[in-house]
């Protein structure tokens, strides 16, 4: 399988200034840059169109490490037919511009949408004129949803997972309490924290809190249960969600953490029938996909919106990911994600 | 309405020596004492039987603050007719011994049936022979179950709400990430602080993360949607979960917070069909109550150990509170849970 994943492994990634970045809350990120990858030829690209990948909240360009059995020549995200463009998103810590970059504390608020317009002057770099799947999960989702409404290119699918048009209270609360879990660690300063010395606790806190709305009932009882094996007088659920957040604490800034899940608070694409209308003019089909087990964003939630763009004429349907995993399906269910990213279903 | 809450209101709290107690897992604590109430008359508890009550975790013996409409002269916990015994629960902090009254560190770990099991000396100490009702819920509830176990007394109605037999993994893994968040905070010190020098931070974020499994998404997005109406910049539902933060920092202790959490995530009755049957022998009948709208213990959960419960032969029935209340419905839909209460459903 060397021959198929190499021309993905070998990507390297780049860097693209985009300027001063004028934020959707008035703020400004001077000097912003995109770190971004390039799966496949981008003359390809530019001549037959592209596909655009966005990642979900602790992610990166890196498609490979999240996606790689759906991306690749002959893959659902087939890099021989469609080269695939991801960034990372603004706000992030894997090379754009976040809060960690601004050593004064004074990165500004982003929103989803923030996080879509960063990707024109992207695009607009490389050329490209037509957009064959836009896609993305979770937060990935929502930029998804952002991008559809201000695409200046024509898209042929945008593939939706696990994401809301407008995030509910309930996913708010989830966000606030892993706010309140990093300020609870006094080494958050307001994230006015040295490189390195970050609210390492508290970030973990905050992980172990995201990991059980990624999951499901069904999927810790049956991965878990009441055992204790792992340390003694320790549930394996708890030893778990510890581990998980002690390895995001080794890759991840808690300031990033926190912008990021602020652009998912924002997110909202305001009366869904205007949304739906404004998202037909340049993309031809919508796919809204659900999770059945996903407690963080309630598959009624993704049929929601689907119904709505609908009504205002665009081409919409939704689709459901039927799994134990909850909402994380859309990074382990790759059958099903590979069969939808096609368009088999 | 003073008539009917005054013999409520004065009842007097009241200190029993239970000796050296000895927890399921070994430990001691030594010279224990409960606090606890008698609501109405301890002669007619004793000549006609009296109602057991169990508190929730941050609950306390001062059950009319809770659970007033239900309690009181002709009310559903008919204090005329069988007046109702609560305590304190060990563990917690208003009265009874707790880690918080253990100035080492060294307060035993708990089980819901050490919970349980440390009324037997009070009901033997108020000459109670009969219990006309054992009830609580969440916490409250599955210590209910575990009297269900070893009830010395004969029992017609045992009413568990909201409450599992067996703490799912999901269950054990939003204590998990409440521990986490108080562990973020230093001053919790592994439980070894001051008085009034508790993790009030790590506690808040405890109780945030705790108050969004106690409600709904529908709730939540009835009553805050998306709006920001209390502060600038800040979602309502983020306001009412620091709110609650806050407020419970004011009156609860975290040692005691912890305690509890692991006597939840002990709960585990063993093999449902054998519980069922060891709790018909003195239980005439046992009502399981399960909420539909509940994502910290599921319904289906709720009418699982039902199911088994009768089985092993116990005249076990499940009932269910329809509500968009969540988990917290039992506190807040009166109408539903007197009319249980009554056994009018």
């Amino acid at each position: 399988m060397s021959v198929t994943l190499q021309p993905v492994a070998l990507t390297p990634s780049s860097d693209l200034p985009i300027g001063d970045f004028r934020t959707s809350t008035g703020g400004v990120i001077a000097d912003a840059r995109l770190r971004y990858r390039v799966f496949g030829d981008v003359a390809l690209a530019r001549a037959k169109g592209a596909s655009l990948v966005f990642h979900a909240l602790t992610g990166s360009a890196d498609v490979e490490n999240w996606w790689e059995p759906v991306i690749g020549p002959g893959r659902a995200l087939d890099t021989s037919r469609h080269p695939v463009i991801a960034a990372n998103l603004l706000g992030s810590c894997y090379g754009s511009s976040g809060p960690s970059t601004v050593v004064d504390g004074s990165f500004p608020e982003l929103t989803a949408l923030d996080l879509a317009r960063a990707h024109l002057p992207l695009l607009q770099h490389l050329g490209i004129e037509r957009l064959a799947i836009v896609t993305g999960g979770s937060l990935g989702g929502m930029v998804a949803l952002q991008w559809g409404l201000i695409t200046p290119v024509p898209v042929d699918r945008l593939v939706v997972f696990a994401a809301p048009a407008r995030a509910s209270a309930q996913a708010i609360a989830w966000n606030a309490a892993q706010r309140l879990a990093i300020e609870a660690d006094p080494a958050w300063q307001g994230g006015r924290y040295p490189v390195l010395q970050g609210p390492s606790a508290g970030l973990a806190a905050a992980r172990a809190i995201a990991m059980i709305t990624y999951r499901s009932l069904v999927e810790f009882d049956e991965r878990f249960g009441r055992r204790q094996t792992r340390r003694a007088g320790q549930f394996d659920v708890e030893y778990y969600l510890r581990r998980h957040g002690e390895k995001l604490v080794e890759r991840f800034d808690a300031r990033s953490y926190v912008a990021l899940m602020g652009a998912m608070d924002s997110q909202d694409v305001g009366d869904l029938e205007a949304a739906g209308r404004r998202t037909a003019q340049r993309v031809k089909e919508v796919v809204g996909v659900g999770i059945d087990t996903d407690i963080l964003y309630y598959p009624h939630e993704v049929r929601g919106w689907v119904e709505g763009y609908a009504r205002g004429g665009a081409n919409a349907r939704y689709e459901e990911i039927r799994t134990p995993y909850g909402h994380d399906a859309f990074l382990i269910e790759f059958g099903e994600v590979e069969s939808i990213l096609r368009g088999e279903r």
